[in-house]
């Protein structure tokens, strides 16, 4: 009955399926309304007047609220202070700002009210691009200017080193906005009433519940956040649901009426994160035998109008330009910058996938320099267990890249690629990655985790952090069933509900199941001290000669000694054992220079590897991928059928990224706001991923396993890029490689 | 800022009065359907047939549902063997036995349809009297007999004491079934989905999960018990909930919509528990000084048809049989036992308003027949710390009875009655009682209790007790205010959910103060060791030189070294110590024979004396209470608004059994089920209760508390009937004492 390690059908699955599961729009309650935001409209420019008669005089219309109307500071944001306002009251920094909220009987009401109310303004030239931004005498978007954040990180002494490097290779790369097109566009619904009550479709409930109060003026304690069956988030439901929650609870307490609001697929491109664009110059240079010796790199992301998580992502960036190698002088500063275009935020790898490209890039373009095989310069300056990385942190354990390097190494001559025809070229590419699990040195590492064992022997776990389709509550039952002994149809996990676990951070960094992951084991095993010990009495015996397995408690050394869980928690309750245990878990801490970024960051890294073989049509520039392996070191896999969905999910995200999403702007107005002209991977589209797990325990995690969320991400779009410019015979500096970017470049070829 | 011993308004009191509070019947769903049951309409016999066609044909009508249709064991209880059906399959065993539960679209179409269901019955000669039903050759209402549960206190050899007695008094007391008449009648609503949703006006939470979970054939897991804001309960909710929760659970998973089902008062009062009605053969043997030296006692309780709480009723009354007075020899025997009525369990008091009245009865008779001073023959017989009480437990602080008489004996000048006149008759009334809190042997004494601050520094607590108008949330969030230095206003205790904390057991025996405190107390000294700890880096002190008050970190050393305590909650979340705990809270093992009931069995025992003044109109027999002082040892006051409150409700409760409240039968079926025809005491009845409170510190409970709300009943009751005995002149051996019951006592007398 031990279901670690065994391939486990999603605990979710079934309801999600069947329909039962309860996603924040179906949820209805009597007399609700229904809320729409008029946005700004223009990228910049200052509110002159608002004018929301037209709206009010048409029939349905409940209310319109004006920033005016915002009890409590009118903003949000992820790190003080906070630089977005939930309304906008003068200033307005990008086109998709919410300007007035129209509460009405039906959605479509309400929509259409606000599209009636007149915002005049005042309009700026808009900043749209990094350049303009950084320009001297630019206009300052915010007081505090137009730099978001930036930091260095030094290691050694990259310029020196330079000197005495033998080969070089410069470059600089671009990468788009992604949008997170979940399959559920943003939604929640707030219920008034003696505390108030927000049903979301979110990814940190605690981080909705703070600014809900702050923006109600009300304790924090009076606001409960629950969250509902979650379509898919990848980051972009991490604060945009802070924005119409905070604005659905306030409606709801001033109307006394139940509030949803839900996001059209427009707005939830519009006015909501994506992924920051990026401008990566990257410098790397090795000795003849092929070590790197130096790199230097300069990150600029676009923001956007406002803060979000760019602090967050901006410092992931610098401490993964490095790649999975050890490099000894090290130089990268990475800046987030503010324009007048959508604010850009979390986003499934969190700026990895954007340096990680610029990376193995270079490892290619330095292979070929080098005349050496590209798998082999990756072998060569890979990590290993006891190297100092980019942080000059050192792992003595679980550090699986040579591990998952060989197995693509091995896994070469089944999958040699076709040899070319007229039609086709084919290519092959590699890439590596590494990426930090946990916030680290980012924020704080805590999470919280309940379990409680009824006195039928059936288990209830709850937490902090969110499913969101990942399969996390699966990992978090296989955990309590592993340890209580119970089968796993025996245990639920119920979604987050803020009153009941403690505040666990947001569900991002690929921390579910190793941070969350160790809350519900810590957990689970204190409701296991009172099982045993409760066995133990029974059977006139210790504590430790007692196992639970199979859904009995057991003697030791005589399996036929049992007595049936149910009948063990029954007789625990009466005797006053406690059942039920919330477990915090806290990560070790970090141990860090912030201005030269060196030292202990996070708790394990997953390290991978990615092989990719393509075909590309030379006449319509079509890639068809016909193999693509990926070796993931993820520590011990808990399960083996949600390792594949992560990593198949995220190779899609990351192929997405590298070869079709692109949000195009026209003068700071998006032009591609719906998914029709918009390209992202659809079912057809799907990679033939074969997923390859390395386990090398990690003993940070729940039975030595690490998180596997976001790594292929990056491995995916960079190996991607590197096996199409493999088969075209050019190097690709800009993401995404589309396929007229593919005929164009082989035409330029043809025509050099 | 410290509130333990203010008086502090309820800290729920504005969302009852402004109608805000939930309560279960306020809940509304979309699709939700109203069931409503059959009811046998006979005492007894056995179903032969059942026909819902006419019912089914009712337009509006959604289901019909029978024994056959409930998934599980169709069985609950308090003990297993649970012996209650949810709905009869064959046997029928009181009048208001549920047999056919219909769901239709309205309350009112559910009503009308379960009318018209036909319900054919075989009947048997009801057994509606103790006597017949331990007849020899009675028929067996249940396959074990009509014993329910028959227990029986040994201490010291009462027989040989009595031979040694200079004066022996002896009497049988005779009490009614009473109805605990809350305002708002059983409500629940259940809500399907992934897990199911209870909604409950309960007492019970967990009581109830365990047998939805067990009567739908699930995993208690899969189910959640909410409690909505509850309109009184008195024991009354304790296990009818469980039986209209189950139906309505069973009900909405086989339509998949929400069920809600509410009893109108008849229902509340024919298909919900009773106080047990008693007779009670008492003697008591003293010496001539006034030492009482033994007592026999013989409890015969009218149980109704099924077990309910009668166990535990039983061994209350076996323990209080000897009220709070030291007798060395005492034999007491309880019995409860079947019968074809209305089923009894918990009322407010619990079996000991019974006992008390024979008891305090004899005190009085004893008093008389010895000419001594009824006050004082109390005083002589009275525990003091250190004695033994009827179980051979011996306290050694927190035993204030002897201060409760002090009290009133000087409050007799005050307060003395006004001389006879032609019109009226005048008495005074003493009583004395003890009462156990907790529920000590009787069962597990265990609560849980969460406190999570969040980083503005607000409190939320969440319990697994019921607030069910006593005022214990108050308490609560005095509790957690005093541990944390934060104001009462930003504190919020939230109604149960029984996902979020530990099974507590039932809300019973006075223990939410005691052992549900303990728990709140525990949680909040862990949070607050995460507080002290920050503040102490924050300050560059330790940890325990830092002291949480009005709403600040302070130096004890230095007044003006302060952090607020949302900055010292911010920093510590950032930092990562946790901010939450749910707290397990056990209270000391009973030690306890069970042949004998001697032993220890509660953590502390609430001690009242109560003076009751009474005007009598000879010619109407109409009682005026001049003036009514109940003194308490509650230990330390938490609230003494609260207290006042729970003295003053309990009393005119006692007041209700003692003079007015009185369950009509006519051949197994009630005649005054409606508060037309059911006389209780309406606000215009309420007596002038004073509460003199004593504060005998009690270290078992949070800052010395003990529990407060029953003991008043028992007393009240017990003072009532010795007031009115004292003016008539005739000694009153059956309660209610109506007005019906003096104007012939009086004229008895006259024509004696």
């Amino acid at each position: 009955m031990n279901v670690i390690g065994k391939k486990v059908r999603k605990v979710d699955g079934q309801e999600l399926i069947t329909g039962r599961a309860k996603f924040a729009g179906d949820y209805r309650f009597p007399g609700m309304v229904y809320g729409s935001v008029k946005r700004a409209g223009v990228p910049a420019g200052r509110i002159t007047k608002i004018d929301a008669d037209a709206a009010r005089q048409l029939p349905g219309v409940v209310d319109v609220l004006t920033a005016a109307d915002i009890p409590g500071p009118n903003l949000i944001g992820v790190l003080p202070p906070f630089d977005q306002p939930l309304l906008a009251s003068d200033e307005i920094r990008y086109d998709g700002e919410s300007v007035v909220l129209v509460i009405a009987e039906s959605a479509e009401i309400a929509r259409r009210a606000a599209e009636k109310v007149s915002v005049t303004i005042n309009p700026y030239d808009p900043i749209l691009t990094v350049d303009d931004a950084l320009a001297p005498d630019a206009r300052k978007i915010h007081e505090t200017g137009n730099v978001t954040f930036t930091k260095k990180l030094i290691k050694g002494d990259a310029a020196a080193a330079f000197e005495g490097a033998d080969v070089i290779v410069e470059g600089v790369y671009e990468t788009s906005n992604q949008d997170h097109a979940y399959l559920e566009p943003e939604t929640v619904c707030a219920v008034p009433g003696r505390r108030i009550t927000l049903y979301a479709s979110c990814q940190s409930p605690f981080h909705i519940r703070g600014h809900v109060a702050a923006n109600l003026n009300l304790p924090a304690s009076s606001v409960k956040v629950v969250q509902a069956s979650t379509g898919g988030s990848f980051g972009g439901k991490d604060d945009v649901a802070t924005e119409i929650g905070a604005l659905a609870c306030i409606a709801a307490l001033r109307l006394n009426r139940p509030v949803m609001i839900a996001h059209e697929r427009a707005e939830s491109m519009i006015g909501s994160n994506l992924r920051h664009a990026a401008r990566i110059r990257c410098k790397t240079g090795a000795t003849k035998d092929g070590k790197i010796v130096a790199r230097d790199v300069n990150v600029l992301l676009d923001g956007g109008a406002y803060a979000s998580e760019s602090p967050f992502v901006t410092m992931k960036t610098l401490i993964h330009a490095a790649g999975p190698y050890t490099i000894e002088n090290l130089f990268v500063e990475s800046t987030t910058v503010y324009t007048n275009k959508t604010y850009c935020g979390a986003f499934r790898g969190f700026g990895v996938p954007q340096v990680t490209f610029a990376s193995e890039s270079q490892i290619d373009e330095l292979a070929d320099k080098l005349g050496m095989d590209r798998l082999e310069i990756r072998r060569l300056n890979g990590l290993k267990a006891g190297d100092a990385n980019a942080t000059g942190q050192v792992y003595q354990q679980s550090v699986g890249l040579q591990e998952t390097i060989t197995k693509i190494a091995e896994s070469v001559e089944t999958s040699a690629p076709t040899t070319e025809d007229d039609r086709y070229l084919y290519g092959t590419g590699y890439a590596c990655v590494a990426q930090g699990i946990s916030n680290g040195a980012e924020g704080v590492d805590v999470t919280g985790a309940s379990v409680q064992m009824s006195q039928d022997g059936s288990v209830l776990v709850g937490i902090g952090l969110t499913e969101l389709g990942q399969g996390s509550r699966t990992v978090w039952a296989q955990l309590a069933s592993a340890i209580l002994g119970v089968s796993l149809d025996r245990v639920s996990v119920r979604l987050v509900d803020t009153d009941g676990v403690h505040d666990s951070g947001p569900t991002v960094a690929s921390r579910s199941t190793t941070v969350g992951g160790m809350a519900v084991l810590k957990a689970a095993e204190e409701v296991k001290k009172s099982l045993v010990t409760m066995a133990g009495l029974m059977m006139k015996t210790d504590a430790e000669n007692i196992e639970l397995r199979d859904g009995f408690a057991i003697l030791k050394m005589d399996d036929n000694a049992r007595i049936p869980i149910p009948d063990v928690a029954t007789a625990a309750y009466w005797t006053g054992f406690p059942l039920m245990n919330l477990a915090f878990s806290k990560a070790p801490d970090a141990d860090y220079d912030h201005d030269t970024h060196q030292g202990d960051v996070y708790i394990a890294y997953n390290y991978g590897t990615h092989r990719m073989d393509v075909r590309v049509d030379k006449l319509t520039g079509q890639v068809k991928v016909l193999n693509h392996l990926a070796a993931h070191d993820v520590g011990k896999v808990i399960n083996p059928l949600g390792l594949e969905g992560q990593i198949e999910g995220a190779s899609l995200i990351g192929f997405g990224f590298a070869h079709m999403e692109k949000i195009r702007y026209r003068d700071g107005i998006i032009q591609n706001a719906n998914f029709a002209d918009y390209a992202l991977p659809s079912i057809k589209d799907r990679i033939p991923t074969a997923t390859i797990p390395v386990e090398d325990h990690n003993p940070t995690g729940p039975f030595g396993a690490k998180g596997a969320g976001e790594p292929p991400v990056a491995a995916a779009g960079a190996v991607f890029a590197n096996a199409v410019s493999d088969a075209v015979g050019v190097r690709f500096e800009r993401l995404p490689i589309t396929r007229e970017d593919i005929v164009e470049a082989i035409e330029r070829g043809n025509h050099d």
